[in-house]
């Protein structure tokens, strides 16, 4: 591991797009080149990209580089494009941020039906626009940062699940990210719990690791040990990403999340959100319309003959969510204001 | 697997006592002869014999084994006695039928030092002792299926966790013995929902398998999905074992119990727990005083270098649990009152 330059889980290389496999961390570092849709999309759903805002990222940016390799046999068309968005919007049905990401390159390629670009052309804006869309995201990042830290008092434990951190943005995070920023003041004296977060371990494998590299107090929990640890009066502050959030601010997030919004209400702690708005669906009034991603019940290796339920998501309702740290702002209740709110407001 | 002959999870045999290595179930069904406190020890501290009241039977037929075979080596006196009961009653602190067996089979052995029985007479003695505790838990297994399948209404989703069933138990489980008498009852259509139980999988392990041989309809979900399927009504019931329950009715059991506990409360679910008489400590008033084991991090395989909190137990207060279900019947709250109660009361 390398304690001066934490790896990088996305970038561009000669080949098109570069990816660490986030499957093989924390044992093994490797990147795999991506110059194709059915690459991008196998890396997708397979989770070797995954965090909601690194997912549009990774889409983006692998429309692109497979846009590229489709130009330089000339078979760059309209038909590949609208095939090519369609494919990558379909590779996961949760996470809104691809989809925020997808419609702006769609933007870019109907601007192409409009024109008389040449393929060099259509490639250069397409790049252009997935690297926007990665500092639009990284920036994100940093504002989250910076709001979510007032959250976090000095001696805080800040209890996390799942990851949300470099890895899973392509930024310093969202829920981390005001980990990293609040760690930096170092009077703070900031330490993190995180949840082992199953089935498929990204607190555990993914955040723990992060934060070691980081030098970040982490200590990791199994799931269900959660509710002890409040109940020890151990954590001070529930804090999470979010996949999707409706405008009523009903969160969709990594299976477990709920649980862990209940518990913290139970508890008598307050229980944080933090997301782009790229993360804010204003089309979806409430979370009973966000549709929740059943995953393969391979994931919890059950005895065999035992049938498995594996949602990768669940909703946290509203009324559980003390508050939405956002890039423009924390949204507290009334949540369904305040996103619009947010949503209103210019970037910073 | 064999579909008619459940493998039982101990027994005597020519060599002492074979157990059933549960750690490598569902995978492989291997048996372990044991004729030494050592190798008993090693065997409940790595639960490869594990559940309350399976502890307890283990640590009593293991003793009477080493007995004889020390016995026949002309090396069984009253100090290797005493030693090897202090060795087993400190191989796992958290559930008391451990100490319930092993003060049983302390009695035995202080007959001896008051009487001028030969060895040959105490290891008879301490084998007959030993069955008898099998006996009783397993006694106890039948009248708490009986009283516990009165709860379960036809066309329930039971909700478990852990493992609570003939693997735990040597008889025919705790709260699995109410799903097994309630799936006797045809008509019932009683299913099973359990919890996969990081971070040593005892449910999607031993439950789903115990279940599946005994052809129980049965689907296991990561611990985090609880919440889920509460919110979506899909839980009539949740009944759990339990390691130790105090005068008071708090209840020391598996990690992650606890959690279950408020969450049925949060969505208005009836929470039980399913227990023997012998798992009730009177001597002690209250949760705060069960000590609460904590395991080695390995458990749950976190990235280098982050710390692991690893309790194997938590404990789910009085106030939470609708009702404990005992070989002397339910217990409903006032919790205390019925506890001393039903302590009170004969055998069935």
């Amino acid at each position: 591991m390398r304690q001066d330059a934490p790896a990088e889980p996305i970038a561009w290389s000669d080949r098109g797009v570069r990816i660490l496999d986030q499957t093989l961390l924390p044992n093994e570092e490797r990147y795999l080149d991506i110059d194709s849709i059915d690459q991008m999309v196998e890396a997708i759903r397979s989770l070797r990209v995954r965090g909601a805002p690194l997912i549009g990222i990774a889409a983006a940016m692998g429309l692109a580089a497979a846009a590229d390799a489709q130009a330089q046999r000339a078979l760059l068309n309209q038909e590949w494009l609208e095939s090519a968005l369609a494919d990558l919007e379909s590779s996961r049905p949760t996470a809104v941020n691809l989809r925020w990401a997808l419609d702006r390159m769609r933007q870019v390629v109907a601007d192409r039906s409009n024109g008389g670009r040449s393929a060099h052309d259509v490639v250069t804006a397409l790049r252009a626009e997935a690297q926007r869309v990665w500092d639009i995201e990284a920036g994100m990042c940093r504002a989250i940062g910076e709001y979510g830290a007032t959250l976090l008092e000095p001696g805080f434990t800040v209890l996390t699940h799942c990851n949300t951190g470099r890895l899973a943005t392509g930024g310093l995070g969202t829920a981390l990210a005001a980990i990293y920023v609040a760690f930096e003041e170092e009077e703070k004296g900031i330490d993190v719990v995180v949840t082992e977060t199953r089935p498929l371990r990204q607190g555990a494998r993914l955040t723990a690791w992060e934060l070691v590299q980081a030098g970040i107090p982490v200590r990791v929990i199994a799931d269900s040990a959660a509710a002890s640890l409040m109940a020890a009066a151990e954590i001070d502050i529930v804090m999470t990403g979010a996949d999707r959030i409706a405008r009523n601010g009903d969160v969709a997030n990594k299976i477990g999340t709920y649980a862990l919004a209940v518990l913290a209400r139970a508890h008598g702690i307050p229980f944080f959100v933090a997301a782009p708005r790229s993360t804010i669906d204003p089309t979806i009034e409430s979370g009973d319309a966000i549709p929740i991603e059943y995953r393969g019940g391979e994931e919890l290796d059950a005895a065999p003959g035992a049938a498995v339920v594996n949602p990768a998501f669940d909703v946290t309702p509203a009324d559980l969510v003390s508050g939405i740290v956002t890039d423009a702002g924390i949204v507290t209740p009334p949540l369904e204001e305040g996103i619009l709110e947010v949503l209103a407001a210019p970037s910073r």
